[in-house]
């Protein structure tokens, strides 16, 4: 007996694995309809969006890091003079908009991060009787999720804070959260970076399947302007800060109006250091002075692009097949939003083809890269159109590396 | 239909909850006895432990602190004079084991730690291709696990680290740790203080029995050393370093020869900042200076103390009675390691009596606080004389507040 679905399976070990990821009809047999797959056992009942007070536009940072590099470059001018420096180049609006697709980005702080003397937010200290950045941020884009799915806060039984940075070790995040809410039950902090939403989704997934939470809130709160270097061409465009909360309820109990079942997760999972960031609690213990340029956000975009890419094809293909649906039975995907390219390249790779904007919806021109929140922003506003039935895709992809997405229609 | 045990049940809307939970007789009627306890669908087929290769006694610490302490004093003794500074006390190795039962505890690092004029580990400087320092602690102890387990390292496809602090953002910690396995699947990064070993088993039970995967590590490397205040005398003694994993498989897929169910777990939080550490990736960012006491641990102990001991207590009853089993039908209670004052209210709380070392194990003598990896290690060192049909409780409490539990039946 399958346990997430109640049907009758085999369980070899250690290949056993849920009966909804074994293909009902024979790998080369005609993909079934959406109606055929079989009805999840979670859905989500809500979700919303907390986006910060200020954006800066591609030509406001481009001017601040322009005075920057000048500076930089005056004041190392004889070491580059011989060679012993090279100079940093200044930033490029056009090229910006042109190689990512982004022409602006939200932050919680605007002035901190255009002083090309500072290059990062202002954020004032706050008491540990405060509520934190992280929670203020996660309140709001709760309470629309939950108004959505037509829940109190205090119904609430399970927060699970996923994103790519944490403000704190201890106490969690997802702790003060739950007491802001009024909230019940357990929470806890998790990151896997642009994936924790993906991932985060899972889990609540699991536990409610398996009756260990029975209302579950999952929320990325992205301040990624603490830790993005904006002192660096090719960095200091590529993020922004943003909020996302989904609510995860078993399908018997949901009462949403609007709901949207859940029917297949995929996790992924595969080392590499393209992406990386060194700052942590080991720093003040460490022998030895690391560069500035570790302690922030750093990528090799390149080698991310080309290896990502096709990983993400594979990782969507894979699902569809395990449903035994064709990609153009997919209405619409919801994919993380980093590069414009990078989507485009990964959606024609699926469908065969370069996708529309109805198709593959792009949030990352206004938003940037919010890491874990960007597949979420794009399914909470731009899902208003489709009808019961309709399929969708949200995929996560990016440091890690890591790969996640769900597969959810419309009931 | 219950998911998680195929039995019948009603599913009321939100509060729901595995049929395990409701008591099978009503609650004034006679506990159980253990082989009544429906068996559970997941089981522990191992443990393992990495203790680090330094040992510091409570005299080492205590010398070097005085050391520091009268440095302190002797440099601050005008302002000491008039009263605008209270001098700092000396520390007492007599005063730290009968306060706290902890007589030593092992450290990655030893000099560093003993140096009066550091007062914190010494760690080489790693490059992005070296090994982590807590992935270098996981593997030994995920190794030992499965080989209990009679599992390879390629067979494992879920990698959770939970532990107190991790030492970057991304890529995430379990990640590297599942490359260095040469494992499949998906790794994650989650972190709720003392208890994320009790509540990473929990995800990982619910991954199982959902499908989501075949076979879980939980790994915990803490390395509290990096976190800890040794320059205070209330929180100097407190912690030492250690890293345990624990390997969990659905039941029908287990193939070691000790197996203990996994019977239910209860994971609980509520806020608190009596327990805190501010450092994080704001503070770069943060406008004016936090005291440095801010961002390493710091707690209230006496708070704690009071305001944890009875929850836990309350938490272990309402587990018992979920089961309907009496405390006298648990045979052993591998509580969190803080403080030997702390464990024996609480398991005098429970059992009506203060427990023998029979009955409530002993580690933190030795290992000192090791957050959440310290139940675990009661757990590794100290079940071998038990028999098939033995009842015991995991059982972590600490920042958040965070108290989690897992009630185990050996096979």
């Amino acid at each position: 007996m399958c346990r997430c679905c109640v049907r009758a399976t085999t369980s070899p070990a250690p290949t056993s694995w849920c009966c909804r990821a074994e293909p009902p009809v024979g790998p080369g047999s005609t993909p079934v309809a959406s109606a055929t797959v079989p009805s999840a056992d979670v859905v989500i009942t809500g979700t919303g969006l907390f986006t910060p007070p200020y954006s800066i536009s591609n030509a406001e940072l481009v001017a601040s890091l322009t005075v920057s590099v000048n500076e930089w470059n005056a004041a190392h001018a004889s070491e580059i003079a011989v060679g012993a420096r090279e100079a940093r180049q200044v930033p490029d609006a056009e090229f910006i908009e042109k190689a990512s697709g982004i022409k602006s980005r939200f932050v919680m702080n605007k002035d901190g991060v255009l002083d090309p003397h500072r290059l990062r937010p202002h954020l004032p200290l706050r008491g540990e009787d405060e509520l934190g950045l992280q929670a203020e941020m996660a309140l709001p884009a709760i309470y629309e999720a939950l108004a959505q799915a037509g829940r109190r806060p205090d119904e609430v039984d399970c927060v699970i804070v996923g994103c790519s940075n944490l403000q704190r070790a201890y106490p969690a995040v997802a702790i003060e959260i739950q007491a802001a809410l009024g909230a019940g039950g357990w929470a806890y902090d998790m990151n896997v970076a642009c994936s924790s939403a993906t991932f985060s989704i899972q889990s609540g997934v699991d536990a409610l399947c398996n009756g260990s939470a029975n209302l579950v809130v999952v929320v990325n709160p992205e301040i990624t302007s603490g830790h993005n270097n904006f002192a660096m061409r090719d960095h200091h465009f590529i993020f922004g800060d943003a909020c996302t909360a989904i609510v995860l309820e078993r399908t018997a109990d949901a009462i949403a109006s609007e709901q949207w079942e859940v029917l297949r997760g995929r996790l992924q999972t595969k080392f590499s250091n393209a992406i990386r960031n060194d700052f942590g609690f080991l720093n003040p213990s460490e022998d030895g002075e690391r560069d500035s340029m570790e302690l922030v956000f750093r990528q090799r975009g390149q080698q991310v692009f080309k290896e990502v890419c096709p990983m993400v094809v594979g990782h969507i293909r894979e699902q569809l097949d395990a449903l035994t649906l064709e990609p153009a039975g997919v209405r619409r995907f919801w994919l993380h939003q980093a590069n414009l390219k990078m989507n485009q390249l990964i959606a024609k790779g699926v469908l065969g083809r370069v996708p529309n904007e109805d198709e593959a919806p792009v949030i990352l021109d206004r938003y940037a890269n919010t890491s874990s929140a960007g597949s979420v922003i794009a399914f909470h506003l731009h899902r208003g159109d489709l009808v019961s039935g309709d399929l969708g895709v949200i995929c996560s992809f990016g440091a890690g590396y890591s790969i996640g997405s769900q597969v959810v229609r419309k009931r």
